[in-house]
């Protein structure tokens, strides 16, 4: 497997073609998986919103817009769980590399986003890739943050391996694996933090990984969740 | 970047010099990140106990040894935390891709681990190569499972990207990204979970990923852990 990074010229803005800009600075191939991060398909949307620096309660009540409950509090950091599922900080809102005066938000859907950068690239390049829409997550358990699919088209986000015989013959225990998180992962490797490389594609990985799926299933409900 | 699987034709046993294994495989080159599971470290290490198909309270007896607290508990699952401070269903053991009537425990300490593996490549090959031991892992919040590091040599595991100016000049927020759980998940994407690939080589990364580091450094304290 090969990550190449997409390098982007400029800013993105409101109603950017996120898909043509792919086109343009990559030869895609079929089976490739581009990956696009949060913050570029938020901006290419608009859902951008204006807020202050220092605006503290401008901020919360943002958070608290996109926000379906909130899980923990320490200090001014809220652990969310937003209207999609997912569990991330300040409901995923924030500066970094946003024009200044303003913060993006998440996509409202972001399944929904990496469909339409999968089909405009179909339309324009006759290729069939898959897309996953990525943001930078932490986690419990464990120090640092990591790169996280929350949008995805064409690929299967959890493989399922239950059933598949391992190495000796024997049937493997419960086996999914979220492939999706850990190719948002991967690209997040070639993507320096201070911007410029929006756009990752991941080349060379098994056909078996594409197909219908979106990151929507990678939500584990609350019900079930041992640490919500 | 590129992940290159290592593919090894039969068992590793215990005493198994994996970095002759890795050297004998792969023409390894300074700055590669050699990514190497759980499973096959254990293994040489002799971290294997027997246990009887059916097990159960065997199997209980061994979790129990190699747990500092039960985090949750869902049937015969258990979520605890190792004495080295993960936080994985089972203290880590399990019965795929062992020998019959067996099962592995995690390397006692997977970071001495890597460090061996480094500096045993150092004497047989003449170049410096990170190393990261790796497990699959669950996680909270989210569905299916992914790589994660568990012990780490010659690599950074924690980028710390606070202070670094963002596309527009503002300065990041914080920003710790876990480059060694990153590499982890990557290199899993091309390891078939069926076994045959228990090392991967990443490389391409850069270069200030590199330094002194341990996996140790990931496990997030428990008195700091708003999930735990």
């Amino acid at each position: 497997m090969e990550l190449i990074p997409i390098a982007i010229e400029g800013e993105i803005g409101e109603g950017a073609d996120l898909a043509a800009i792919a086109v343009a600075a990559c030869d895609l191939r079929d089976l490739d998986v581009l990956v696009v991060t949060q913050k570029v398909v938020s901006k290419a949307e608009g859902r951008v919103a204006r807020l202050a620096d220092g605006d503290l309660d401008g901020f919360d009540a943002l958070v608290a817009g996109e926000t379906r409950r909130v899980l923990r509090r320490r200090g001014r950091l809220a652990i969310t769980e937003t209207h999609h599922g997912f569990v991330c900080a300040n409901a995923g809102i924030d500066r970094s590399n946003a024009e200044p005066g303003t913060v993006t938000l998440l996509p409202t859907d972001p399944d929904r986003s990496a469909r339409g950068i999968a089909a405009r690239i179909r339309h324009l390049a006759g290729v069939q890739v898959a897309v996953i829409v990525t943001d930078t997550f932490g986690r419990a358990w464990r120090r640092g943050l990591a790169d996280v699919a929350i949008g995805a088209a064409g690929i299967r986000p959890i493989v399922d391996l239950r059933g598949t015989p391992d190495h000796n013959g024997r049937t493997l225990e419960v086996t999914e694996v979220c492939i999706a998180d850990e190719i948002a992962a991967a690209a997040d490797l070639v993507k320096p933090k201070a911007g410029g490389v929006p756009m990752v594609v991941a080349r060379g990985l098994p056909e078996a990984y594409f197909g219908a799926g979106s990151a929507a299933d990678i939500v584990r409900p609350y019900a079930e969740d041992l640490f919500r």
